[in-house]
């Protein structure tokens, strides 16, 4: 199970970048070709296949070959995995508020 | 005010690296000294610094210098900002399936 989840390192390491993220963003609309995709993205044809390898790789789409179309998606895994690393951490600094909350609102016994 | 948000590129990047996350990691419990965070994370003190100035330009990091001690603490606004753009793409997402979950749940008038 843990070898399939995306590592968290390629799925940041590809939404660094703002054409994978343009990517991720229109996929978010709907599924659509990879040629669609690349029509208004100004990048050739090869590009956006690289990134989508890249965006692959990550978990964050996927892609699905039907006779000469092949289409993309959004695959919620690689997004879920950075957003979960995002709150985890999120939730250990707010802990360590609330800690600090109550230390400030104990009486003070000194 | 959109100058003040930190600029997503560079914390999408500065995220996609082991040891940065790890020094996140180590700061969302608490804030310490530059020689207390380089410590336990087995490289030299010059290349922490590197990460944390990476870290504080992308807004994921604070440092403040008292005396001859450089501290280090989260910035909130760098893991804000990430995890704003994750939900505003899920977000999108899952409106999508929503409205495909209607027209599925629609009567068949053929």
């Amino acid at each position: 199970m843990p070898g399939k989840k995306p590592a968290i390192d390629r799925v940041f390491h590809a939404l660094g970048d703002p054409m994978r993220r343009a990517i991720v963003e229109r996929l978010s609309a709907g599924p659509i070709s990879v040629s669609q995709l690349a029509e208004p993205l100004d990048i050739t044809l090869a590009a956006v296949v690289q990134h989508l390898q890249v965006l692959e790789e990550s978990g964050l789409v996927k892609t699905e070959k039907a006779g000469r179309v092949r289409t993309c998606s959004i695959d919620p895994a690689g997004l879920s995995a950075a957003a979960q690393w995002i709150l985890d951490r999120r939730s250990m600094w707010e802990r360590r508020l609330d800690r600090l909350g109550e230390l400030l609102a104990e009486p003070d016994e000194s």
